[in-house]
């Protein structure tokens, strides 16, 4: 079944969704819910059934007809299947307050998610210990993101800095970078940035707010 | 032009790209670019150049035929349309590692998204002094949200209270949240919830990611 989702191209959307599923999953197995059908999980997660049922069909040697999905081999069906069952080590760069916020966000390790080397220009930061780990110079990412096999490349810099740091980690082999700063980055096709845009988020809930 | 936008049923996607081509837009300001026709923009933004013109025809009037936009009047535009161009208070519930580096982005501020009081329900973080911002207990929400005109709640707590939360801010007449607590929010349809979520990125970038 993993397979299966592996060789399809999976638009976004649905990506989107899965990660959803899984927080939800996760959230029912705090309650000791063991088996969930897919009405009361559509609900949980602001999905319609039939489209539950039919992201799931993809999973659908897990579902037991008339009683539901065994929660946790659910969970494991569809990490397994996104790959993210397994470690996925990252490299940060630009150690401000964000930064160290993410460094001391257990979620991320507990899910595998595992930042490895936090990386500054600031001579001042450079030598500093954030978290157990040594805040090291640009320079040493080639050096680094080989000898520890980062895949992942997070940035957490001012807007103005963000293309440099993306050049930095594209330059030492990173194809996948999460960008925090609030700035597109100019990338090769090759490249999959994915971005987390607070305001994005801000402007939506401004708009949409009832107006005086 | 900002009526016609406001009295108009936006889609989702469209204000994510005027809030890219603020974004954007502002990075050709630090660059002194003061005039941009759709075109390089466009690049900029990753979205083609069609698409911009029609998304900022509702901003018609600040173009100049084979010359372009003028830059800092289109951000004005923009932001004036979809009423960000003002001041907006905010509360927050959860004061961890990531809420305290939420209170320290200055960009918030900057842009006028304005964390004005923080809650929690440790009781040995109520009282602690955070970035300027006395801790508070969540029973003292609805009366800070009247006194103080509060119109956003942000949500940093782990997810298991994350429900909770909503739920108290709701209580006191917060329609608008930005959840960064990886749990789905219930709430009645008068309430709008934006998700930050890391994770449904980070899954997103494994998934893409070339196999070995």
């Amino acid at each position: 079944m993993a397979d299966v989702l592996k060789e399809k191209h999976i638009p976004r959307a649905t990506i989107q969704r899965l990660a959803t599923y899984v927080q939800v999953l996760e959230a029912f197995t705090r309650d000791d819910v063991e088996v969930i059908s897919s009405n009361p999980l559509a609900l949980a997660c602001g999905v319609n059934a039939s489209q539950v049922r039919k992201d799931l069909a993809y999973f659908g040697e897990f579902g037991i007809r008339g009683v539901g999905y065994p929660v946790v081999s659910l969970i494991k069906a569809i990490t397994s299947s996104l790959g993210v069952d397994r470690e996925w080590r990252m490299a940060l760069i630009g150690v401000g307050n964000l930064g160290k916020a993410l460094l001391n966000h257990g979620d991320f390790r507990a899910r595998g998610f595992n930042i490895r080397e936090i990386f500054d220009c600031d001579p001042f930061k450079i030598g500093e210990i954030v978290h157990g780990l040594e805040v090291r110079c640009t320079s040493e990412l080639p050096r680094l993101v080989t000898e520890e096999g980062i895949e992942i490349g997070i940035i957490t810099t001012p807007p103005e800095r963000a293309q440099r740091a993306a050049e930095h980690l594209i330059n030492a082999g990173i194809t996948a970078i999460l960008n925090f700063a609030p700035a597109r980055l100019q990338v090769s096709s090759n490249v999959t940035v994915e971005y987390v845009d607070f305001f994005n988020h801000l402007y939506a809930l401004a708009f949409r707010h009832p107006k005086d």
